[in-house]
């Protein structure tokens, strides 16, 4: 049994982790940190996880694994020591998934706390990454709109049958933005109303701009410029009254004779997925109830013929595929244990 | 591996057996059936349970155990060959639940279609009937709200703590009314607002004073009558806008002298459902999504010192301990397992 | 044209008091109030307000007529002045709701702030208690559960049908509890979940008690006692997941003799509250919907025969008759206007 | 006082209708119809709709104006022989919103019930069409995806700032799918979860085409064809678990030295919207709450400065601006009445 501690057990992420982790065959949560609520038992702080027998520390104790859900920043600077020390970690923050640290500076407002690592650092998009981070000691977990952006695309980008003008529409529910108290977030001002925010760049713009250009394959056909294309992408997130789920519509222009139709787009889907168990392209618009609570991402490509492009939707859950499952399943890559380990439930419908 | 069989898999009690029976590591769901999907991939028809690889029938197959989700009458009709024929099964249905069939007919409408079946059949409360649960091959599942409510009271009823004057005032989510359309059930309808219903006499009220009737121990303290109480039951149920949960608040006299504090009847409510896995007594008042999709019941027994009356709230998620879980938790009782085999994970939160 | 004004609009009664006026033919919103956001133009606080001209004060102008939507005692303070210079107000906390300032103390955990001023004060639950809110200066406008239960209950303590035993089991939108942020409001753990509260006792408890025991006729048949029952009242508040909308439950024995049906109950309250251009009995259960956004109240009484018990459902939105609505309902029967000016227009429905 | 009828009130947009003429000044509701409840009183088809002495009939009766909300094909069956004896309408269902009758074909599967009339149609979107709309007698009033994707775009491509390639991702409460039952929209199904649909081509998709067209002023700078371009939309619309409400963001590149920021660009969206009554130009990300309710729409123009992008966010409430508000908006128009009149109140809000 794998000894797993989580640091910052107390806000959505760190909650998910414990309960993803009570099914899981071959680890077991023995240590978890919280300092607002540190000496509490974690049964008094979620009364959902009582069926744990733990009482949050100020530090978690000695573990195989650890897990970080602390904010930026402090994510970074809880995991350096352990990291030095050779525990195999995933960071649910921010903290390791830009490579570039002046590009983590504009965008988290503070120099990196730990830049020497960065280059130890994989980006944990498990099914993208998987020999990256199979064999990799810290892992950044992708953030919950990049998750279910870049599943949505991938496989276009890669096969190369996009151009670069790329827009996301992302919708997501409001435990998003997390446990800590705002006025958006107040049940009688988020309840029966959709929002748009982050207009003027949302952090997580730069992650998925990292990721795409690094997915590039070549030149897009027709064009003479001797590099691959910088994608360009405008994403805007939005609130919807609902609890849990992403859903993300992409839009990319389709270039000439690649794809003519939905059935063929989602036959290049099918093909590039293969064999995965926590992506499934499916034939109809899927809806976030559908994930729920799981690991899964479905994922719908289709073509407007009428404007020849490629509009991909995708639906995760947030806090699972979005979150806590993706780090669980890059856990399960790092010790070379079945993937699916701990995440094999479906999801909870209706 | 036990064989196990839903009949009319298409509605929400039986999709959420299948969910539930996937996790089951004793039990594998072999045959599903579903009249008007009969024919079609089980994923096909929920894509949540896509990670099955099973076809729905017209009827199911040769199974070791078997569940009914039908509505009731055409349940005990579906039901009857496999019970004469040994096969151990649960009704999620009321067929079985109410011992008197004119009972029956007065509450439901019609003859009942297997009388003389209802002498074998066991009320499946678990907690509070478990070894004729566990002797029974015939097992007639609680309702939803009589599965909340009699949680909540039969600690005070057997110890003879409150007088008959029993009111009980549910609130249910809207997965309660099942899948079939209804002008109550449409979105727009039903969002946003909160009602009452079945103030005429709702079917579940029967069984509530039929099983705390049974229960009734003795007289109260300073009567002279020759008989146990009949328990004067007024019981509202409500519609509120939410998926999945109930919540009962129950309402009865104390009698003199015995409870006088909320401290002292959780103290007698411990004491009562002691070792009771799947119940959980609770200092602070339990909300509905401490238990979403799972099979946990959180009571939560105070006193109105004003009025010396006994106040119990209960939270179940209704598909679960009201439906699926109740019944899987019979399942395992019948069989011999693990009575938490299938059953264990935390509930879904937030 | 009424000049008014607001103290404290940035609660959500105060913005409802703003929406309303907005459409009142006879007064006119001239000064706003509100610290926190004194100097900001009410349009930038509340963008549904866009259509007012108005800046927020440290204090309101020169008006004819206040409301104030302050918090208690912070509300009586800012109210005391006005009353004493003969200014006309209707005050929306609790601060004159109960006339023993001992009782006060108790529930509210502070010495009343103006008590001197208490014998002035009028409950202004204004279909109770209408002459004297018409020759009164200084209204208590009713708190939002006592609103909907007294309505609920008052036809049938006055006309003598039901014993003292009362149940008021009520469930309310999250508005209820204002724009002050809290851990219980926050959409992701307040959305899809039910959960009791104030179960040792809610401020709204001894409101109740007071009001009914005022209206309290006389003896119930049978009974020897010199005096007129203290009613006793158990007083269950729930949270549910909507925004806007109280609906209440109400239990009581009936007397001997006294009502037989739901039928001959409706008839007692139609009678009772016959020309209330704001109060309509119903023969069907009503659903807070069908009030959200107006001034209704939708009562529903009906009778268990089984228990002859009388069972009374009745919904409001908390934030219009339950506190908004309810106030310039009193200011209009203050000022000798029309008592629906402003008032009319039906409910937002779906 | 007009005289005003409405046929088939018993939808969303037929009730919202008879909700907001309650309130006009110069206009009476006198005659409503609907077949399915021909007889019934509107008070009981509609508990909100109490303060109407009405009751449905088959047709409408005499009137001086008539609204259709009927389904499409039907109403213009219905409406052709008012419009033929002169009595002026505005239809809200889409039957006269596509100029050419072989384009409503393909889309609606079914020739055009009155071809001929369709020249004397005038499209209702009384900002872009003011004078057409008070000289016509025959109003098709738009859709509601149309009305606000096409009020978010209308001063872009008038004022020539960007480029044919638009997006318009759409995020729409349920109420706009109707009061006819679906398990899409069957609560527990459609809560908590959301999802794109119409991705093989919405209906409202060619409106949208046909109106952006009809405003295309002339030439991209710098391009050489003879003719002004065809937008290339693509329209995703979306539905998210709340009843009223539309949001929908819209993409377009914006062609170069037209406008460089977000201040730039709202400046010419105020300077379009001068003077109008219904539209608001914000700095912040609207919200839909903030218009629930109301006729009004909130138009939010920003630029992302890393693709040169225009991104404009609209909110509307699809039964209002989306629909009745917007028809009794074009009423008011085409009577010369203020166009104000019976749409002034503001948003209910929270």
């Amino acid at each position: 049994m794998v000894r797993v501690g989580i640091i910052n057990v107390t806000g959505y992420a760190g909650a998910e982790l414990a309960r993803l982790l009570y099914a899981h065959p071959q680890a077991r949560l023995t240590s978890v940190s919280g300092r607002s609520a540190a000496g509490k038992p974690l049964a008094e702080v979620f009364p959902h996880l009582a069926a744990y027998d733990l009482t949050l520390g100020e530090e978690i104790g000695d573990v195989d694994f650890a897990f970080s859900a602390l904010p930026h920043a402090a994510s970074a600077e809880a995991l350096a020591p352990l990291v030095r020390a050779g525990v195999p970690v995933v960071d649910i923050s921010a903290d390791f998934r830009l490579r570039d640290p002046q590009e983590y500076a504009r965008w988290y407002g503070a120099e990196h706390p730990a830049p020497d690592l960065l280059s130890r650092a994989v980006y944990g998009l498990t099914e993208l990454n998987r020999e990256a981070v199979r064999s990799s000691r810290l892992v950044a977990n992708p953030g919950c709109y990049p998750e279910s952006a870049l599943l949505a695309l991938a496989p276009a980008v890669k096969e190369g049958v996009i151009g670069p003008d790329v827009i996301i529409d992302s919708k997501s529910g409001i435990s998003g933005a997390g446990r800590a108290l705002g006025l958006a977030y107040h049940f009688a001002e988020a309840n029966e109303s959709v929002s748009a925010y982050g207009l003027a760049g949302h952090r997580h713009l730069p992650e998925i701009v990292q990721e795409l250009t690094a997915m590039w394959p070549c030149l897009p056909a027709g064009t003479a410029r001797a590099e691959a294309p910088q994608p360009k992408v405008t994403f805007t997130p939005h609130l919807v009254p609902m609890t849990r789920g992403i859903l993300s519509t992409c839009y990319a222009p389709l270039l000439p004779g690649a794809v003519q139709s939905g059935e063929q787009a989602r036959e290049l889907y099918r093909e590039f997925y293969k064999g995965e168990p926590f992506v499934r392209v499916v034939d109809s618009p899927p809806a976030t109830k559908q994930v729920a609570g799981s690991n899964m991402c479905l994922v719908h490509p289709t073509v407007d013929p009428r404007t020849e492009r490629l509009v991909v939707v995708s639906v995760i859950d947030n806090l699972v595929k979005g979150a806590a499952g993706q780090a669980i399943q890059n856990m399960n890559a790092m010790l070379g244990l079945n993937e699916t380990a701990g995440l094999e439930t479906p999801a909870v419908y209706p």
